[in-house]
């Protein structure tokens, strides 16, 4: 298997699911960035699972930071964070016996019988963690210049939270407000409180729900992507689908856009102190570059393919089918608690994106 | 900007709209491989505009080879294919005077000033040729290995083409040979026909429609893919958004996947010779690998932006808002014309990933 | 600062000399391969500090591994190796008085104040350890397939030890079993001695001593290299770089090849059971690649920059020319303990340019 | 095989000796920059085979960008030069025959038989050519911030001319003015007439002669390069051995620093309006890092392997022993022409890590 991420900083995340460490290193970040523990810390709580509507697994998750600071500052060598894995309970795991739309058949394709499956291996939904902690800390360096990153749960089921403010900056950073002071990641209480009920029978009937993410860019500078290869899109739908268990992305408006004419689906242009656009149908983007409009993109997350509720399956020794009904601590529903993790690959994919500016330098002399 | 692809290929694309070349450059291929000229040469036709429902403008698209074969066969160095461009007129498009939902304003801002914007510059849809040209000659590499990529048109406005068939790869190669034969790139002939009169009508009011196109591959073995950075989806979506116009993508049963429960979603197993799921929401991957079932993935194309009909914009000179209406040579859909794009870049994704099972040289021995 | 290497695996090395730990982490590596931890161990003890003619300095360098193994296999995913510092006296380094020929200087500017100096950072040969274990472990690997690699300390001062065999391939493997056992890294034991005591009439002297690191690679498959950017030289020479202190590089004869004409210079070609060169003045290269012949290069280590006797220096700090008279516990001459290090980052460089013929399996199918 | 290099620009280079082109691409170079056609052709012009002492092979070399530039600037997008290949004989080369010390062999064996091998094919020394004409460029861009690379014939068999002044960067640029000007490459005159001389008469007996050139630069920033894997020895040794027949390489005092101890190799400090170094036996890097001195290396090139004395060797198809007699047009020293080429590739490797300073834009913001 492969895996590292990105052109000016170079990402690899190692580990599995139940070894001793989980954890990423990070190559190329400038020196003199301020690491802001506390921004860290927040990411992971929000990641973490709480409540009645997620895993009963606990894990402690703290980020140890092992290299690449000094002081508090980032001193220009690689960063290194590692998790230890303290909760494991290896037996929840039934061996050999495949988990439908898990990762479970094509890891053991894929690594030959070598890997770690316990837990899922280097499949986790764990991996996330040390990506949250990394993506966290680039999300507060972002914003201490002027980039704010925020995502909700759009969607649970057929319960759909408010949307993101599209072409109003003023009105979308007044939403990101309100997001990060709420218990539950939704614009619209009520909606959060339908979603969770929801989430909560699923769990009862031993099943479990998809939903959809929705992330927005605020203060994104003009100019950032390139055409093609490097384009904004692909550099965020390439992290995005790392993300596990996201089998689709839409920019602006997306798959809607399908259904729609050219003149509807344009934005048009106004002059207010520099050049807008009146909608924002392109989610900030033209031609794989921002264009200074708020970036909006969403993700969709199946259902956890966990679930208690009977499952036909095949047993990889004995290649006989089976029926399963899988038990230990799952979520019901994966959507909530990747919403940090969204923020947290927009940070990362943003961040190297915007290192790229330093080509201009040439310009300006070294 | 910058703008290379692959880990195990690396491919630069090169050239703008309105200079005197564009192509490509492959680096890394493996000795060995013939040239299917024929092949390349029909994915170019596919390609090419045609009939009434595409833009008049001619283009020869003769893709020449510079370098990289020998005797009809690569040679091991990097294959260069050029492409001459030979009908530019370039008092078609208006100065500075932003294209609303086009790239004009973004490139702008970019190169700051030192673009070659003509037609669109490097950010046109014309640099899909040498993609397409590549893109064709790896997927006729690939059907010699038994891994055969088609895509057809799925949707125009409201108008729907039938689904490929996910689940059984007999009845999806039957569909793969009767689009091969179609005059036009749907399944399903009479809705062919409802589309292009709703582009004729949308090209008459000077409008434009958007559409999706659906793409899977038979054949795919087992294990290609890895999770996280390197992951199927990852790697794909980062390509087709590299293909200009595209605005979202999800795979297998994708954004649809938000409404199903755990039981719904989930590809329950079987074992037959082998093992297989018995449905394909998963279009064919977990874990970001490929789990031997169709891969089937779709993208959105939003309306062509280039219309005649009256929009707002701005002049950047004068920083004054002025209507626009765009004269010119345009698709009034550009869907259908990118339905073999989008089988080149999944043929160029698959062929980088496919690669990486070299690693398995290891165990075998050098 | 930027740091990773390679194209089939990627390594990143992370940590400072002083700070809590120092690792590696490595990317790509095949599933499967067995992790033999005496050989990593042995390794490490041949590269640490020793006996009279070295620092005092005492490293436990116990290389942990706290990822991508399972069952003590590779697992496919990234291997990560972490060694904790155990003996830093941060005291023993005076601040911001710049040591000549040292990094003091060029890493203050790199790193704008933010970087962590004490010890020498991330310059520190310290670092070398952790590249040692990872190379430590793909050099036992390699073995498993017939490709040995020695080095030994071939020049200390005016001594000099006996060459390696470069034309006979019998012999050599003879002198890497002769040198695996031996306890100064020379073929010529007498030689041996004499350079021992010219480091410690150096070291009596508050001076040190320069060296050269000859390495050879017996077993290597004909073909592994490209021509150009991927030449094995290219490759080893950009890891031989790496390694602090190193200076110079030459395959083969190397410079003396400057005072040859082309009859003298060019290795004839026989043909005994395949093709052969009579002489090995090439070193085991040809464009590039490798003829099947050993691979033989030699490094150059400059004296150890950190030396007790009077220097003039520059106070960062005030600006002021001052004498300089280094205390604490530095190496009289680092090429000996490097001997480990290259046979390391030759183990790396030819890993992943093995990988690549991966390339074939093309031919082969999948 | 494989071939791209660089982190911050990706270089590909395409072609073989005797197909119809070679050229190259480069992508990631900054918009805006003045295309210097002069400054290209005169480094052409200086690699050409010229006099009696090189090859009567007319390579017209008419270096042609067909893409990245727009009125006379780079357009941000990839620039691809290609050179038509005008003057082949292709009976001039023996089918099969191995040259001893060429690639013929090595390069068999890599391409499996599908390679076109005349002329060397992708190993010729002509595909240096398009590496020239980018390194024209980027040295002539480089001209313009203040950097200044030169270098030159240092030696020619037991003949060496005048060194480099390496701490003086006063003397060093008068060096250079003088260099410029002059016919052949040589800071003393005398010495080229005796070198000139002794490649006539190796010529006259069918033989050859290596020889050593050195590279200096002026004008340097401090801080370019990074320790470890992009150390600039790294980064410039990787492409000095990419260029055909180079053996060896040394940074500033090389393969002497050997016989120093460390108080006789310490380049000590002095503070004169900066920090200096009173000598320069570190060649101007410290830690991978440059320090404000010129930057010198020296590299070694083999006798041209083309020789028409009687040879050893072995014909491929039959297996057996044979006498060979090269006829053909062959350079009887590589060395001299090879001295633009050095620069040429100085000019890449150092744009490259100078794009990475853009790094520190982060803390000026965006």
């Amino acid at each position: 298997m492969t895996g590292t991420f990105g052109r000016n900083i170079r990402i690899s995340l190692f580990g599995v699911s139940h070894g001793e460490y989980i954890g990423i290193t990070a190559d190329g970040l400038p020196a003199g960035m301020a690491y802001d523990q506390n921004a860290v810390e927040r990411m992971m709580e929000r990641r973490r699972a709480r409540g009645d509507i997620s895993t009963s697994r606990h894990e402690g998750d703290k980020a140890g930071v092992i290299s690449g600071l000094y002081n508090g500052y980032t001193d220009g060598t690689p960063l290194t964070i590692i998790i230890k894995n303290t909760d494991a309970r290896h037996k929840d795991y039934p061996e050999r016996v495949l988990r439908p739309s898990h990762a479970d058949y094509t890891s053991y394709i894929k690594l030959a019988g070598y890997g770690d499956f316990r837990g899922g291996g280097s499949f986790s939904g764990r991996m996330t963690a040390p990506l949250t902690a990394l993506g966290g800390f680039l999300k507060s360096a972002l914003e201490k210049k002027g980039i704010l990153i925020a995502s909700h749960l759009s969607s649970v089921g057929e319960i759909r939270d408010d949307d993101f403010e599209e072409a109003d900056e003023g009105i979308l950073k007044e939403q990101f407000a309100a997001l990060s002071a709420a218990p539950f990641p939704v614009i619209n209480g009520e909606r959060g409180d339908e979603m969770k009920n929801a989430v909560r029978e699923a769990a009862a009937e031993g099943n479990s729900l998809g939903g959809t993410v929705e992330t927005a860019v605020a203060g994104l500078p003009k100019g950032v992507g390139s055409p093609f290869f490097d384009s904004l899109e692909s550099v965020i739908s390439h992290l995005a689908f790392s993300v596990p268990a996201v089998k689709g992305i839409e920019f602006g408006m997306g798959f809607g856009l399908a259904y729609l004419s050219g003149i509807e689906a344009n934005d048009q242009l106004a002059f207010d102190g520099g050049v807008k656009t009146i909608s924002n149908l392109s989610g900030g983007i033209n031609g794989g570059i921002s264009n200074g409009m708020p970036l909006i993109y969403r993700v969709v997350f199946r259902p956890t393919p966990s679930i208690a509720k009977r499952q036909q399956t095949v047993d990889l020794l004995t290649k006989e089918e089976k029926p399963l009904e899988l038990k230990g601590r799952h979520d019901p529903c994966i959507a909530h608690r990747a919403v940090p993790v969204m923020e947290a690959v927009t940070a990362i994919g943003l961040f190297d994106l915007l290192l790229d500016k330093g080509r201009d330098l040439w310009k300006a002399g070294f």
